[in-house]
């Protein structure tokens, strides 16, 4: 049974609780901190992006079309949907010479309420480039457009999601290397954007993050690429999500301190590299904006070093004041007192 | 610890669960089905609406006002805030003489995006007739109404959400006395549309919700109120939700076999009269679209009489097919085995 991480209060009463996993753990794979069954393989989903877009980088692929730092942070993204994401996506692919045809992700409106409603206002509906996984699908196709060698892109590109096409081959070839998991083993799905996801257990996914943050235990090429990411991302921290979104609110505040990221599910993964810490946690649940973003907070609080303000501006991360609809403070958000006790900061 | 209600699959693999409590009682109080911590009390939220409209009734105002089928199942509702609840609500506040500005409730976007959207292309705001509760804020109004006496209603319905007001002490009042429940002593907090929420145990709520499906243990004023509310919902099941609303979609299919209505946080609660039943359910996460909807379904399966067709048709809503951005089919959510053990039919 895993603990709870997370408490919803309305006035002085717990109204509810997320329960979850998670483990932080060093490059080496030794555990600093495990809560929950961190064993049992779970659904990354785009919480491992990072990790995809390592063979954008390994491959040449990234050099050779110039990719700036807003496209890879896009690359490593789940974005808003909106203008700047959209613009950068349809860049990327018009680098590698194809357009948004190529994108077999999908269409979404984006997340965000309101940018639905201004894309309606302005009488626009959303393609694939609004997908919150385009630059992901973006980045795989600047992949393609490295081994496809000669044949016309949109040829070589076409089925790039099926987990047998050699792009997809690639892309969960740097997984499994990243995790040390047997991918041809473990349980397998097919994620939002219609490529495969691959169960995990949240010890192997934190050391990959581990790994990402330090370089140690990875190819050259794969830590090169990994560090290129991370700074990518430090410079464009929009890129990875957008307006009001926790990954990039706390990556414009922090900078390269953290590395971290959202995915569906509950899932978020992060890499800190100041102590060398790779970080994966799940929400049993699958609650995204309310309960795995508090625990990350925490863990975040927790084993980075932050001054006063930061520390204060965290704090409101993790132990957010819930309002009504007019504006009546309710309720809050709490890391639990378990999670507190155990998410001690190492320097204590 | 209680139980897993609902599973979340991806492929063959479980992603995410939903642990929760619940209770099915006779109007004697007699349990036939708990499951988890029944005692604990919990916030009900809007899924007591119906209880909170008996003084609507019981005290002349709805006769007087000669409010319809429509504008009582909305005095029920959380609404999507589409133009009909929009204009329903400003209806009942007309026949009451007074309009918007006397509802202390709130705006917000409705919660469906695609209204949201709809709203922001025709250059529309929300404004508090679109809040999922302004009917039964309305209803509240209508009851300050009869109350008032001589006094001008805006001044007098002033203050109307807080606890010490005479309109919400009666409201409370019948909350009371239909669960049978000390709310002077309750755990308390403010709900979404500002007025107090109590904390009461699912055993309480299963059993009022009973009382209301066969009047038995209510007052004869109170008995009349609940059964003329549930026959109005019957006949306006679009008020009470609206389109594509679990509450709306099951009254549409099963008209007075069933009253049953959502409330915030996971909470559910239902009246099913042919068996004499009364049902209540909360989810320990908070989560209502895909865990709430899945376990009420599964004991309406269990607790109401239906044939083959309306059968199948139930199954689609405790067995739901997840699709992705493609339309594939990537996984399902289910009730878990061991609510489906547990909620063996009455004839079984």
């Amino acid at each position: 049974m895993n603990p709870v991480l997370v408490e919803a209060y309305r006035g002085k009463a717990v109204e509810s609780a997320h329960r979850g996993a998670l483990a932080v753990v060093d490059a080496d794979g030794d555990v600093v901190l495990a809560l929950g069954d961190t064993q049992r393989p779970i659904f990354p989903r785009s919480a491992v992006k990072v990790l995809q877009a390592l063979p954008l980088l390994a491959s040449g692929a990234a050099a050779a079309l110039q990719l700036t730092d807003e496209e890879l942070a896009l690359a490593c993204a789940s974005h808003n949907g909106e203008p700047a994401h959209v613009a950068t996506a349809a860049g990327m692919l018009a680098k590698a010479g194809v357009d948004m045809r190529v994108l077999e992700c999908g269409a979404h409106w984006p997340y965000r309420e309101a940018f639905q409603r201004e894309m309606a206002a302005r009488g626009q509906t959303p393609s694939a480039l609004h997908n919150n996984c385009s630059g992901k699908h973006a980045g795989f196709i600047c992949l393609a457009c490295r081994m496809a060698g000669d044949q016309p892109l949109f040829d070589y590109a076409k089925g790039y999601v099926k987990a047998e096409h050699p792009v997809m081959r690639e892309v969960t070839h740097a997984l499994q290397t990243a995790t040390g998991w047997d991918l041809s083993t473990a349980p397998q799905g097919i994620d939002g954007c219609s490529i495969p996801t691959f169960g995990i257990p949240l010890q192997h996914l934190a050391r990959a993050f581990a790994r990402v943050g330090t370089g140690v235990g990875l190819s050259d090429g794969h830590a090169r690429a990994g560090q290129r990411l991370r700074q990518a991302v430090a410079k464009a921290p929009f890129m990875v999500g957008g307006t009001d979104r926790f990954d990039t609110r706390v990556m414009q505040r922090l900078g390269e301190r953290v590395f971290c990221k959202v995915g569906a599910e509950g899932v978020y993964c992060a890499a800190l590299p100041g102590r060398g810490l790779g970080v994966a946690l799940k929400i049993d649940d699958g609650n995204n904006a309310r309960a795995a973003e508090v625990v990350m907070a925490a863990l975040i609080e927790a084993y980075v070093t932050l001054d006063d303000g930061e520390a204060d501006w965290m704090r409101a991360l993790s132990n957010v004041c819930l309002r009504n609809w007019n504006g009546i403070a309710v309720g809050a958000l709490q890391a639990s007192a378990e999670l507190r006790r155990a998410a001690t900061p190492l320097s204590a």
